[in-house]
């Protein structure tokens, strides 16, 4: 019996193109007629090497990275970006801005402070228990700020900017995890963009950042070598083996973004998906979204039900209907459909059918 | 057409049992009959959260891991430990202990440095060329110290202790790297044992971290999260996303290490492959091998040919007879052939089987 993919709506890791995978199972034990999985080889070897440039020239075409941005490949996930920006452009002391709209930021601040830094947080959206943004122009940023740090979607409010913040002369730094590479992006805006992988680059294990030439070199004294921009871009991104497999797995799906039409079309479909499961949620009288309409996120649907009673079954229900990972985040509760690059439209379908029988049934 | 699979001689990334890959292979896109890949699935779910303690109580009972030591899954590979270790144990200013045996050995002493670390190098076998370690008993290792850290295999040179060294009451940290789970090892004698994946334990991208209760909690305030082992304790692992691949491959890799019979019999194995080869260059008044027999690696061969004129021919014919990545460090030069768990004896005998060959008829 074949086996069957289920529709899975986590938040990351996060459902993978079901041909990525397929392409990476048929040659999970003779890549390239090698003889060897692609996790074998030697990372020092030219077909390795040839496969990393594979994945940064892709990335680099997709994403319409300028010459003067270098692309690493690093390991840690967005996380360990939280500590390595501060480590890479500021020194203790320093005075760093970001803007507070959720979750990911806060642990983002936390490790800015933890490397001795005085963070000016220029907006806080906990009043608004982050269901917006702050507005452009509503915040000034100090001339001295080192960077401008923010989160473009935060995966558990839902929520996401509508717009580029602008730095003021000041290098903008942002937390792409759970958006990049699902529309068009003007990286030349930007002093650095970092994202862990496991959202719609691949698996866990992964964390690419796109630095700005003239970012790259100023690390502190004790900056980690793995976690130096300067000394990593040096290398290719390889001072010590990269996660092999995740870099291969990233080129793939690159491959498979543009095969479906690069990202203009992917955020057709991204669009369109979101617009219809939040009109499902809207137009239901049962379900409801707290985000203000005008910044919702196209990745991360959270919503609750009219009853919180009816949750389980509703999870239950649908896990059966091989529709998985619906559960909320758990500060948040409730339900959250995470609908990243690889959730086919037809899931999103599958999923609004099933949310609109369950309220009629249950409502 | 069956892939045909070669013998891989790489350093690491390495041979991974065919076996595992295969199994990896046919789950690759329906993981448990769960409909997703493993890659897919939330690290905070039952499913991942069971794939990981697996991983853990496996190694615990492999290994023979005592109840008062932790065991940590990271990111960064052995390279990350270099700073993490001095992080985690030590204040700027502090004495710290190395033994210095090979390349390895320098790249952890550099990067003890940068953490701002007074490094007593309490032995240095560069004027050896690497050929051998320092005798028990031939250096003192401070009171004041930190910890004494060594390399017992390095990978490059192909030389590994033979006994390991007496702390004197200094916690001993190790790079286990090349030669974890090669053999029983007494988990006991050491502070930390830290470990990249890629020779024998799965893919490059995760670092085994195994350490002592008391020294957890001693981390500099500035070490990211990721990085302390104290938090990463608490967590399970799991602050942020782990290599969730890696660490599902290295559970497989553990229950096949049982399977055959557990690291006592992976040490008879790996012996006998690394005397035959041994042997064999001994004998062959064509190939030699550098290292103080005593201490030589079972698991990193390096070998020159009488004539480094005829390298080049060596590796084509023996790359045209499925041994692959024979070639030696940059460093070294010659060749070099890795025997990790992965290879099997009829590898090692293949490559005599052509050395011999070779020899006979080019030298």
């Amino acid at each position: 019996m074949a086996p069957v993919r289920v529709y899975n709506f986590a938040a990351g890791p996060a459902m993978l193109p079901t041909e990525v995978l397929e392409i990476a199972q048929a040659e999970l034990t003779d890549w390239q007629g090698s003889g060897m999985s692609v996790m074998e080889v030697s990372h020092r070897g030219k077909p390795f090497i040839a496969c990393a440039a594979h994945a940064e020239q892709a990335l680099r075409g997709v994403l319409g990275v300028p010459d003067n941005y270098r692309v690493l490949f690093l390991q840690g996930g967005a996380t360990s970006q939280f500590a390595a920006l501060p480590m890479n452009l500021t020194e203790p002391g320093d005075t760093v801005a970001y803007l507070h709209t959720g979750q990911w930021s806060i642990k983002a601040i936390k490790a800015a402070k933890k490397q001795g830094l005085t963070v000016d947080v220029l907006a806080d959206e906990a009043p608004s228990n982050y269901t917006t943004v702050p507005a452009a122009g509503s915040y000034t940023v100090p001339a001295a700020a080192k960077y401008l740090h923010y989160t473009p979607n935060e995966t558990i409010g839902g929520v996401e900017f509508d717009y580029i913040p602008d730095g003021a002369g000041v290098p903008l730094a942002a937390d792409f995890s759970s958006t990049i590479l699902s529309r068009p992006l003007d990286v030349a805006r930007y002093g650095v963009i970092y994202a862990g992988a496991q959202k719609n680059m691949g698996p866990a294990g992964l964390a690419v950042v796109i630095v700005r030439d003239d970012l790259i070199g100023h690390a502190r004294a004790t900056t980690p070598d793995v976690w130096d921009y300067a000394a990593m871009a040096a290398a290719d991104s390889m001072l010590n083996p990269p996660p092999t497999f995740a870099v291969y797995l990233l080129g793939l799906i690159l491959d498979w973004i543009e095969r479906t039409g690069g990202l203009t079309a992917m955020a057709e479909r991204n669009q369109a998906k979101a617009a219809a499961l939040y009109a499902a949620i809207d137009d239901s009288g049962f379900y409801r979204n707290p985000v203000d309409p005008t910044v919702r996120s196209w990745m991360n649907v959270p919503f609750t039900l009219a009853d919180a009673a009816l949750d389980a079954d509703f999870l239950k229900e649908a896990e059966a209907q091989g529709l998985t990972n619906l559960k909320g985040h758990r500060s948040v509760g409730g339900m959250r459909a995470s609908i990243y690059n690889a959730m086919p439209r037809e899931g999103v379908d599958a999923l609004i059918a099933f949310m609109t029988d369950f309220a009629q049934r249950r409502g």
